[in-house]
């Protein structure tokens, strides 16, 4: 089943919009993980047995386990084969955000969609469309680009305005991304919930599109300004990411229970606004 | 040392600006490699030996290990140990295009300067500047930003101009990172030599900055044109990269004799418009 129906499918089956990030931290996971072999392994099985019903997808962001090494990489492994014969309804969204020219972009689709046989990558849109057409042509595949980043600096060059049409790089590269989508039909765009006003003028330009919304949690962005402005009208289209505020709600050895709680109170906080 | 010490060291030692692509690839390597248990460690390893006293660098990319799981990043591993223990003086830039907001960043600094071991890294601008300071505080190690990239599709986002100050996108990025490069003294750029007009362009920005050139060989970027819009005024400045022109240059058992030749004959064809 392609990425897109998968995600449909499962926002039915949960009644929720809301991602989990699978982004262990061996400095946080609780002390009592520390004696099994996969400690990260052990965390995310522990997560994702306590939250698969209340999710729309998980999201694992490949930084914190290639930060361990090959260490690392083997429980990410571990822990996308775990998810795939365990829950396989549930879409993997690999949060890695590559690109780099074609011939060796299409090494990175090889790392994302046949190494980890994610359903979903997230890439950067720097280099323009040939550097993503590897991951675009890999139809049963979700490509989700960057557009508005969840971070502070995130206007340094998304925010600057381009002369010939007077919007902003991040318009633009929603407008782009619209336009490609009508060939691919597999694109997805980023749009940090950091920025309700910039979501709007997204969704303008892209009213049919699924969007990935981080910045919920953490990082401070609002669920109902977001649920507002980037909604689709058949009330879907954003999957709202969160990731520090519910894996790690607590370090005791209830861990996944206090994480199921957060995540139930989130998934329906966020349904309150649909 | 750090990166640009180490760098300008080698370039002095060797008389050389051509940095050497270790980008293996399975399918093009020599038959005869495949009886090795670590076939990929093993072509590194030759190409490496024959022309370790004609590079000022080398720069192996990321995703032709990470296309094949665990074992190629094993492989990377080895190779990056084999290159620190024999020609330590020789740096070595890990070409993986990273960024993402700034708590993530700092786990792509980790993998890449601490699990890989890496003098420098490539990474992407797209977010701005706290998701790069990350890298920029490791301020031993170098940090080679995208600028203009060679392929062809650069231009979609990089080359629209900006209605404040009417400049590309990318001569922006070049401004930003030349104003970066005043606090952090650790920025490059990557510059495509596919685009010579351009490079003169940031090179009037950038006076002092070392330039990353991709581009030449296979790409079909111009030698000549490239040293001469890119130099700086001590004929230095630029890290011309080639990869595929060398190291397959034959796929016969004396290939590293062969990409010996051809490393030779660039490295002078170099030094002669220098």
């Amino acid at each position: 089943m392609n990425f897109r129906k998968k995600l449909e499918k499962n926002i039915k089956k949960n009644n929720s919009l809301l991602s989990i990030g699978l982004d262990p931290d061996v400095e946080k996971i609780p002390e009592h993980l520390k004696k099994y072999k996969d400690p990260i392994f052990n965390f995310n099985k522990q997560i994702v047995d306590a939250t698969y019903d209340l999710v729309c997808a998980y999201k694992p962001q490949i930084a914190h386990y290639a930060a361990k090494g090959i260490r690392g990489i083997g429980s990410l492994l571990k822990t996308i084969n775990y998810l795939a014969y365990t829950y396989p309804q549930i879409p993997i969204i690999l949060d890695a955000k590559r690109a780099d020219i074609e011939s060796t972009s299409r090494l990175y689709a090889k790392e994302a969609f046949d190494v980890f046989n994610a359903d979903a990558l997230t890439v950067n849109p720097y280099f323009g469309l040939d550097s993503l057409k590897p991951f675009l042509e890999r139809k049963d595949k979700g490509v989700i680009i960057l557009c508005k980043t969840s971070n502070k600096s995130a206007g340094d060059f998304q925010d600057l305005k381009i002369s010939s049409d007077k919007i902003p790089l991040y318009l633009h590269v929603a407008e782009k991304v619209q336009e490609w989508n009508k060939k691919y039909k597999n694109c997805m765009l980023v749009v940090g919930a950091t920025w309700p006003e910039e979501l709007k003028k997204i969704r303008e330009i892209a009213p049919n599109m699924f969007f990935l919304v981080p910045g919920i949690g953490s990082q401070g962005g609002d669920i109902k300004q977001t649920l507002k402005n980037g909604l689709r009208k058949d009330k879907s289209g954003l999957i709202i990411h969160a990731s520090r505020s519910i894996i790690y709600a607590s370090d005791k050895a209830n861990f996944a229970i206090t994480a199921r709680k957060e995540a139930l109170k989130l998934k329906e906080n966020i349904n309150k606004y649909r």
